[in-house]
């Protein structure tokens, strides 16, 4: 007798049986939710007793069963037979099988729909902690980075060019902010998917009067669902969820891009730890960034991820339908994604270190043009005029083949009248660094007290 | 001269350039944006003067030129020029033809990369308000369609087949959820949007004593952004309006199948107002759902556009990289899509009449086997046996090739003695309704219930 | 000693290492590539053989502990070793084991970097021969299902709305030429993945004398790739083939959608084989066409495996880079799905009988309108003019609540003169369909030359 | 009176009716198409002159009409009216109004099914001839690029990493190959969309007699369509296009993320011409490759659209649904994308000079241990070992700080004996890059016979 009853004559050729059933089960897949099926079915029970369906005795049995039954799914000794199609089906056949008659009265008014729906929150809701935490350890290990090294001064870049002289520490700050936006968004998303869909039955909600608030409390949830087709086809938790992964695989794919193009002896700014980086079959001087490369790359399956579960979604008629079922498989396959891939990033951070010298032999005077620009602005010169100014002294010194600090006063007075001795004053890294003051910016205290920010958000 | 300055020797290929200048501009597009880019330069303008870089004659003087500038944006009789690559460009060169000296002042110490940093949020900011406006108006059409037909019930499917049936009411209501969900992640992400990137300059940060936390206050906005070289690359909101925009587009592809779906003459369930259905050019007899058809559509283009800027974002160097600049026409897209459509479907839902005759033809007797089990579990029949047993009858019931309702008592009692003689009791959908009360089933009083929820949220 | 030599000095952390070589290794997916891995090895040995680099003895030592290799690997008693990073290593590892000095020399001139490539070009060309034969098998299911049901009519639908009567051999049919198309990309993915990057080293080429052109031979490819810079990072054919296979199972997820709507009883239309439904574990009745709901959300992974690797290969720099080692996960994931997915679709269009009784009912006489406006053009009225008064009839039988076929001959002739006495004649399903003659249409006579066709294309 | 007859009454709500209209209509994105429509038509009036519907004097008014109707829009004086909801639409109102009664026959046994499914076919058979030829366009500027320096080696990267030395020809010819594939894949598309859908009618097909193989003739078509229903909804042509482009994309992508890091200044590789690059509006001294990160862009909105459509026909229901008009914006996009994208990289290419001396300066001696193990392999050493070997070596000369090329013999000799007298004749790029002359290998002589073959397949 298989789950749904007496109905079907089991004649079906058997070929095509088995087929079918290796299209439509999802034991083999779905069974890591365990504890949160059974974690449902103990709140579950406690509430068809408090309604009155069951006796004291009764749950009392089902609560034991299903303790055993999960002890054995933690141990590994759970044997699982052809006829469990899903985790519910599994569980729900082995705890008859210890208890008798009372496992049979468990699934009274539920139906797979309103369970399953409730397992996967569940799921949801320890994986995000899980997650949470583990970004958590990469924001700490930048953190560390930062206050180790906070007087290196690297080139910025935009458009890959440089740009204006940076702090590494303002650099490796600038992931934390990241990650930080991507734990609120799984916060988000947690509140968001801590919802009790239970009661809801197959679609039509709870003939008996269970008490759904009394079993969102136990399961501490944050309210029961307030339409029941709603609650048994609502997978939109689980779309964000991949979509904030997602993004967060994005972050994660600069800073690996960073790290690969960093890391290159024509740049040398960084070293990453030996052991994340791994050698060639045919070339022996290699050291390959292995680790940042598949970091970027992750990005990609968690992308797609999130596309094939939208797309899953879309255009779906009323209520459940089995399409559904492809939800779980994007879900896993990210979270056990990022299960390694975080703690390897966690650890090439904490085991980068910077190569002040490489990076101070990157850093080119034209960096400071801006700061040229605005020694000329002090001096009473409109933007506007300054930066076209600063701009002919860039071309006069590529027409003499000099770096820009190295044209004369003559030189710039040449230009412009409005350059005065001291000019080649801008021409220093660390001013122009500690110039930038004002929140947020890129000198020594205001990234101290960026890291004093961080680090109150983190405890 | 180029916004860029003085350096280009504009010595190139007359045709490259042109090709390059379409390829490269974005005043095509980043126009619409003009009030909020000159609402993001009064607000500098006041900062620089409060830094003491302009004067207070110098303020007023730009303050009022961005009003002109501003004014003949929304008459429309603003004038490019060729050399408006994009807006920012366009409002100072305006700007500084209508005021000359200050105009030039303005940009001191600011970058487009900030600038248009600080546009895209303001612009999303209320690209946010109106979509949530107009996803309150669907509910409000929800809510009045489920209050207008209370009593109407329908067929509910699971896997598109007859499960039990339910009220029209909470079918129509279960859509208001999704949306508000919708809703609240757009909250989210305007949360997340309504920080100030204004004041990270380039990259570097700002070197002036410009207060940013002022800034902030002035535009409404929470706070100053914490790193500079995050806030100039940080397009994380654009992403996450795009995602909860897509998912509101696969909430409405939903309820478009549904509607095409129930509208087809073999149900026959509902009809929308003939204004959203179109003709044929071929066939003079159709009536055609096109409204609905094309809201399912277009979830397909809203996942699209998710996934291009996602994919634009993916692996990205440090900092500001022009291929950031195909942020806004997706997100551009997007809100465009949602401006028609969104009206359109709250036009559709307020113009929905159920056919309750044609629901009720529907009805059959076998979706009433879960109360029948339901019945024989009141009996104390535990459940699984229960479900066996009526299973049993459905089986019996098409054997006979007769409605399940339509099985005589003896029958019933040939299966189980458990079935008592009141069995044909259960056959009553009305009450098999009814029956449904607890928090968010699809009894009537659970169902007005559910509206007064819905009603506070909206208020 | 791991793969890549002696330079690493193995003090690294172990826990770190732990994590790493699990982030790293590709072996427990890459492994089922080990029948292309040694036939590619194979190949190789001879090549090195003919340009001298070992001898005949060395030759023949190698090919026979690869034969030996292969053989544990079939049988399932291949023993892998914690540094077996990949199915590569692997099977180097053990066939020095088994030969000794032989075995480290067939490495010679190849790199991982080459080999992988022809490896999953090699697995490839089967997987796509596997799936066209799958394929194919759907195809020869619609025939037969085409072939045994000639006469049935079916209303044809646009928009989902009533249109006009086809034939349901003719709605079958239509999904042949979606396969058809289907497997015409995979034969073109086919032939541009049978190129040979084998002898392109890490990046740089082959310095040894191998005569790729002979290895090409060997393994049945079309001729050596052109640039090895190229050859090493091309990932084109499996983005090409998760291309095709993502718009494959597009199609069946319209066959999907089709089913599923035609087995609600409300249409009635066609019965699948009770083997591929599934029951409910709350409502007895249900008998719910599972396999082909799944049909139709496998399009949702099938897309996001391709969406992913798009996303992958984005941006990648110059050769090969790690990122490329999730190129395989997506492509077997896909080619896993369709091994199981595509004999279920095969099994459900054999199983599926057409319930014409219930299609003729649905038929509505208004779905001849376009015949009336026909008639009218055969009389000599305009189509654009006929095509109004029809509809103007269809407006007149709607207003008197009669079928269209209802309106009596004064009713038409009130309307326009242009009706004659015998319109009536119009309202014949059978003659509709039979008109419609031209090749592609609808008529019998069509229909069964179009599966001629289809039957001379399969052969 | 609309299109579609007589039958709707006139009293919507103005306001409704102008939101659906501005929701439904697709005149202003499908006038584009005019020229297609308008040869398609006239194929259709020869072919129901042919099957004797309307007299040779009817015909060639509609012909005559036609011509003006397209000199109108060629000449840009088309003057759209209200009623104009497509470009089928807009065509037959203007063409009769121009000729009169002829004019309302031309849509006799036609539907906008099939013929907007004749348009886009037509319309992207031009689209794809002139997108190869832009990529043609790059083909030659790449293959110039490598025969005007013949000679130059720059480091090969793979990971990111050093690898071996490779010549600057051989590494531009790299994207030959990757753009001669995407041409392969257009033409395949090209050929797969080149079917005459016409004579399908609304889905049913044809009624009258009229030739289509005929019409595909005259249309440049190889052959009717074989299935109406198919015929009317099948897009599988533009998922394709969308695909093949994307991938085209994705390797412009990794063009202009080459080019991108190899005009940093720390490496300083290449210089692309001034006029593909862009200033700063507060950094004087930047000179941005802007050109090529929107190369790099544009490949994450070409996949946006593909991902989008595929999604909008996921699941569709039997036959054309109005979803499908979501088509074209996707395809428009990505075309339009493509018309500025490929000329600009034509001229990026063109432009390219490289810096022999900047790679000449990044060669380390250390991307010779592979040429290193490969002379211990020349003297009998396997290659196993003689990587390890190497590997001993470039540690040497790490704990030496020296490069490899600076160990002395002795030092060699103290690692093994097998190193002899000579080893030190290893350390020379040219001959490295010489040695490796086997087909597709980077030596000059191979990246030679390599261009001729590409001169070959582009004449």
């Amino acid at each position: 007798m298989t789950l749904w009853g007496g109905r079907f004559d089991g004649q079906h050729d058997a070929d095509a049986a088995a087929l079918m059933k290796r299209f439509n089960d999802s034991f083999g897949f779905d069974r890591r939710m365990y504890a949160a099926d059974i974690a449902g079915s103990v709140a579950y029970a406690r509430a068809i007793c408090g309604a009155g369906l069951i006796t004291e005795a009764e749950r009392d049995a089902i609560l034991s069963g299903l303790a055993q039954v999960r002890a054995e799914f933690d141990s590994g000794s759970f044997v699982p037979q052809p006829s469990d199609e899903d985790i519910h089906t599994a569980v729900e056949r082995h705890l008859t099988e210890l208890i008798g008659e009372p496992g049979k009265k468990l699934h009274t008014g539920r139906s797979r729909n309103d369970q399953v729906a409730l397992d996967i929150r569940l799921w949801l809701r320890d994986a995000i902690d899980a997650i949470a935490g583990q970004v958590g350890a990469i924001q700490r290990a930048l953190i560390a980075g930062a206050e180790a090294h906070p007087g290196v001064i690297m080139p910025g870049y935009t458009h890959m060019q440089p740009a204006q002289p940076v702090l590494y520490a303002h650099w490796l700050m600038s992931y934390f902010w990241m990650l930080e936006r991507d734990k609120d968004r799984l916060r988000d998303c947690r509140r968001r998917a801590n919802v009790l869909p239970l009661g809801s039955g197959a679609l039509a909600g709870n003939p008996f009067a269970v008490d759904r608030a009394e079993i969102a409390r136990e399961l501490g949830m944050d309210a029961p669902s307030a339409n029941s087709l709603d609650a048994v086809s609502d997978r939109d938790h689980l779309a964000e969820f991949l979509f904030a992964t997602a993004l967060l695989g994005v972050h994660l794919s600069r800073l690996g891009e960073d790290i690969v193009i960093f890391s290159n002896p024509s740049f040398g700014f960084v070293r990453l730890g030996e052991v994340y980086t791994t050698g060639s079959s045919l070339m022996p001087q290699k050291r390959n960034p292995d680790s940042m490369e598949l970091a970027r790359g992750k990005a990609g399956r968690l992308i797609g991820n999130l596309t094939g579960l939208l797309t899953v979604l879309k255009g779906l008629p009323m209520t459940y339908n089995k399409d559904l079922q492809e939800d779980k498989e994007p879900v896993f396959d990210t979270a056990d994604t990022l299960a390694v891939l975080l703690p390897v990033v966690a650890g090439v951070v904490a085991s980068l270190s910077p190569v002040p010298a490489a990076m101070r032999a990157a850093l080119d005077p034209a960096m400071l043009a801006t700061d040229l620009a605005d020694y000329l602005v002090a001096r009473g010169v409109p933007f506007r005029e300054a930066h076209h100014l600063s701009g002919q002294a860039v071309r006069r010194a590529e027409e003499k083949g000099v770096p820009l600090a190295d044209l004369s006063v003559e030189d710039y007075r040449a230009i412009s009248e409005c350059f005065g001795d001291d000019v080649l004053v801008v021409f220093d890294f660390d001013a122009s660094v500690a110039r930038r003051s004002s929140p947020g910016s890129t000198a020594p205290e205001s990234v101290k007290e960026q890291i004093r920010q961080a680090r109150t958000l983190l405890d």
